[in-house]
């Protein structure tokens, strides 16, 4: 028996202790973080799979685990010697998680879940799937009882982002935020989501690799607010500050607190798809207001100072990204993926206002760039050598703001397929970029810029074209984005997002262009106030990789201004050895 | 006291005597028709308003009309006079209908609104809207006591479709139905909306002007049939050809014959969105499987002779529209807008196969082109002499097929402004004509293609860039279209849709430019699938308002070849009067 099956028959001992028929692992934290810290990576823990999204059943007798197309192939292989079965989402001959229960359990039946990573929302869509068949359980965590060697709820400390970096002070947005609670008519708002929490603190902690949050609940009443966390990770002086806005809790506390806090005629403003099932129950009898966290649109428009911030952090991360270019020897050059993304790194490292990377690095070489996920691990860390394409996906995070940036840099000599393919991706991300829309605008409705070159010719790539990002935050960062999902969010001045698309061609190449851009206004005409984009990113595309036969005279136009700029920029910035490189790289096409 | 507001105390008394809050009037018909017949009409005949959509409200104390944009000037002239207030649909400090009623009435009010024009879906989000605070009571209609010559439900003649023009026979539709009914699992499906039943029995009315549908519901069993419609409208020939596959019966017979047909075991499929609370009723207590009507899919995507026809409709109508340009006198011409849209009727009405307009044409000019859903009547139908743009939005109805085009035609000498707007408006019409996406796209990720040259300037338009069309049938037809609207809905194979971006400078000038597309299979790579457009719209574009300085090469090459395709077309069918104009107009730019 394998460990992996010892602990799928342990947990289903507890099943039948707690009279259970079923039990749902999502592997989400309590506040629906896109990346999890140790102690909430259940998913991995009772099946090995190491991916960053999937659905794990247990039943009596069966142990399945739901992954979607990125990750077939790795489930399959982590998986194997156990129990576990994959099942393939959005597949047609595969059945979703709650329509396999259904078919498979007998009516009322009991399906238990974690209530402290079951959401509302999620709780109400199980509960519409399973339509009064199955009955949806919240419970403690049954992993508790049997992960023996759990990691603790971490408590790394945390330290201040000061006001004259983040804009606006704590007791500011604490403002803004009861200002929007008032207008709402609600007296409580329950904020669960670490990155919202972090910004309405000016808190930044490492509780999770690379997004740097810290585990806690935060409450924000009419006059007061109180925010659940080890009180321990503060040192004197941030506890000082953040004390005369916030009373500190212990992270454990929030549910007996709030229980207590919540009069009857409250009315409590919530996120159903952050909100756990744990935080519900203190006011399920409450007077309700739902929708997303009211802080989720003014920390994803930046103000004035964070934009400036994130100008700065794009500029250094410009003259990181030139030097490195300019060190590299791509004719006769031998390095690994990872020492490449190890030079890029010390690059970013020598200013003093890099704290470190800003995301995982991608640095995929021939067929791992064709890989959209692909991390260079030390088994797969392949030899850049000879002719081909290094796709390095990579950001710096900065004391004010972040980076990430793409680009596909040439080793050796290109075919003319590989020129094509990047100058098509080249003219999507250019049409993206230069674009002009009204106000309103989704980003679902730009996406097709982006890919219109790369669909002429039969291409496509199978990602979002753009993320939002945060200010040093989190790289992602909603609730917009750039995607063919029809997600209504409309586009606002001071939003960021990436725009990164790309071209994969198995066990050949992978390209992908990625420059991040902040919104600004544009021109008030008789048709309203039109938007567009200001680009940040620092850093020149691959000359000898673009067909100028494929680029229009306006295309060209833009490439040489982008590139004007790019010099103007760095020129006096970059290492003397530098230079000669930024001078070619920038030259008129 | 108006007419009117003695209508709305009457309504009041009925109130008064059915215990009832509140009326609620949606000016839809039985089976969410697009247009209604005059039955129907109940919006305009409490209101005297007569767009094509707004939701009236009837309390104790007040009487409301809720509309949008289009008819903000239209409505309150309208209603004058009258104690109706205008309510404006999306407008920040206007409440929704339902949220209203929960402002105004106490809790417990009762709202009633007819249960046959009350579908399943738009009750449940009432009852949500009104959230246990007000109650939602269907009921008969109360207008039928107080509207003493309301017209009967109508009962034209229907005629049927022969096979060879269709496709498919009706007992081959039937089977498909029935086909996807066993694959869900059903045993009946009801279905409501008109142009589906139109579509399956092959049979064709003249109930709704320009809308050859019939008064009908439709029920089909795993063996059986069943149309309910009046038997009196067929001829003999008709009845028993239909009868063969359907057993015809009297629409009121409905509610009685579906009580009794369906058993307690009987799985039923259904349209929410289309099926009203009168026929739920009669399946409440079954098992349901919900969603689009089965034939919505079938009809939207065109079979091969159905396309045939298509584009035998799209031939006649290029004769008749270029017969048509070629007559006018765009110099020292002295016409009036209805005389315009007269003489093209006339040149379509020469083919026999022409039936007549598929919709009421609209024929505006210089201002009145600016105004989008502008329809000419006596009082407005202006002159059209001197400088200026023609708006012409026409359409066909031919034995095969449909038509729906807009040109816009210049009289006497363009302004810059017009020659550029007319120059992006044709860069928008292209690029989405031109454009090849892969399966699964959806219509609101192309939107933009047709939009992005006007946003580039500042420029833009308030409607949709396109709407799918029925098969000798409705010239609007769902369920894909084209617009910024998230409407997930793919574009498949067969399916047809209207390409008309535009721009309207309000009181100066509008411009419309409208093309039928046809989607089919274009190449197939390893990204997939891919589709692209066929253009099915002949008529050449009005080369004397085109800069050529604003297109691309490449734009010029696709203006060039559709012209030399439209020459080819008709060179052999047009009047030899209207040669020397086709020559003209067709030469290369």
């Amino acid at each position: 028996m394998s460990h992996i099956d010892e602990r799928v028959a342990a947990l289903r001992t507890l099943l039948e202790k707690h009279d259970l028929d079923a039990w749902i692992i999502n592997g989400t934290d309590p506040h629906q973080s896109e990346y999890v810290c140790t102690r909430y990576r259940t998913r991995q823990w009772i099946s090995s799979f190491t991916g960053s999204a999937g659905t794990v059943v247990i039943t009596k007798d069966a142990a399945l685990l739901w992954v979607d197309s990125r990750y077939f192939i790795q489930a399959q292989q982590q998986i194997a010697g156990s129990e576990f079965v994959m099942m393939k989402v959005d597949t047609p001959s595969y059945p979703d998680p709650y329509d396999y229960l259904k078919e498979q359990l007998s009516e009322g039946s009991r399906v238990g879940i974690d209530s402290a990573t079951l959401t509302v929302s999620a709780k109400a869509s199980m509960e519409a799937a399973f339509a009064g068949k199955l009955e949806v359980v919240p419970c403690t965590d049954l992993l508790d009882a049997i992960w023996l060697d759990r990691p603790a709820v971490p408590s790394n400390k945390v330290v201040s982002v000061p006001n004259d970096i983040a804009g606006f002070s704590a007791i500011q947005k604490l403002t803004m935020v009861r200002l929007a609670m008032a207008r709402k008519g609600c007296d409580y708002t329950v904020v669960s989501s670490l990155d919202d929490i972090a910004w309405i603190t000016n808190l930044r902690g490492s509780d999770i690799s690379y997004n740097p949050v810290f585990l806690s609940y935060l409450v924000v009443g009419r006059q007061q607010a109180w925010l659940f966390t080890n009180p321990d990770r503060f040192d004197a002086e941030t506890k000082s500050l953040v004390s005369s806005d916030f009373e500190i809790l212990d992270y454990e506390a929030v549910v007996s607190t709030l229980s207590n806090l919540f009069k009857a005629d409250d009315v409590i403003y919530y996120n159903p798809d952050k909100t756990n099932l744990l935080l519900f129950e203190t006011f399920r009898a409450n007077k309700t207001v739902s929708g997303l966290d009211i802080t989720t649109d003014l920390k994803a428009c930046k103000n004035e100072t964070e934009l400036e911030g994130m100008r700065k952090a794009h500029l250094l991360d410009g003259v990181a990204l030139v030097n490195f270019l300019a060190s590299l020897d791509t004719q006769n050059g031998r390095y690994t993926e990872i020492e490449l993304s190890d030079m890029l790194k010390r690059q970013r490292k020598r200013s003093a206002h890099c704290i470190g990377e800003s995301f995982s690095p991608i640095s995929g070489w021939a067929a791992h760039g064709a890989m959209c996920h692909y991390s260079a691990d030390e088994k797969s860390n392949a030899k850049v050598a000879g002719n081909g394409l290094l796709v390095l996906d990579t950001g710096g995070m900065y004391t004010f703001g972040l980076t990430d940036v793409t680009r596909t840099i040439l080793f050796g000599i290109p075919t003319e397929e590989q020129k094509r393919d990047y100058t098509l991706v080249l003219k999507g991300n250019l049409a993206l970029a230069n674009m002009r829309f009204p106000e309103g605008t989704c980003g679902y409705q730009l996406d097709v810029l982006a890919r219109q070159f790369l669909w002429q010719q039969g291409l496509s790539y199978f990602h979002g074209t753009g993320h939002g990002l945060g200010f040093r935050l989190c790289v992602h960062e909603g609730p917009h984005s750039i995607s063919p999902k029809p997600l209504a969010v409309p586009l606002k001045k001071g939003m960021i997002v990436s725009d990164e698309p790309g071209v994969y061609k198995e066990g050949r190449h992978g390209i992908r262009l990625e420059n991040i851009l902040a919104i600004k206004e544009d021109v008030k005409t008789e048709f309203g106030q039109f938007l567009s984009f200001e680009v940040l990113t620092i850093c020149p595309f691959e000359r000898t990789l673009i067909d100028k036969n494929l680029l229009t005279e306006a295309e060209i136009a833009m490439v040489d201004a982008y590139h004007q700029w790019v010099y103007a920029e760095l020129k006096d910035l970059v290492d003397g050895t530098a230079l000669p490189y930024l001078q070619r790289a920038t030259a008129r096409l």
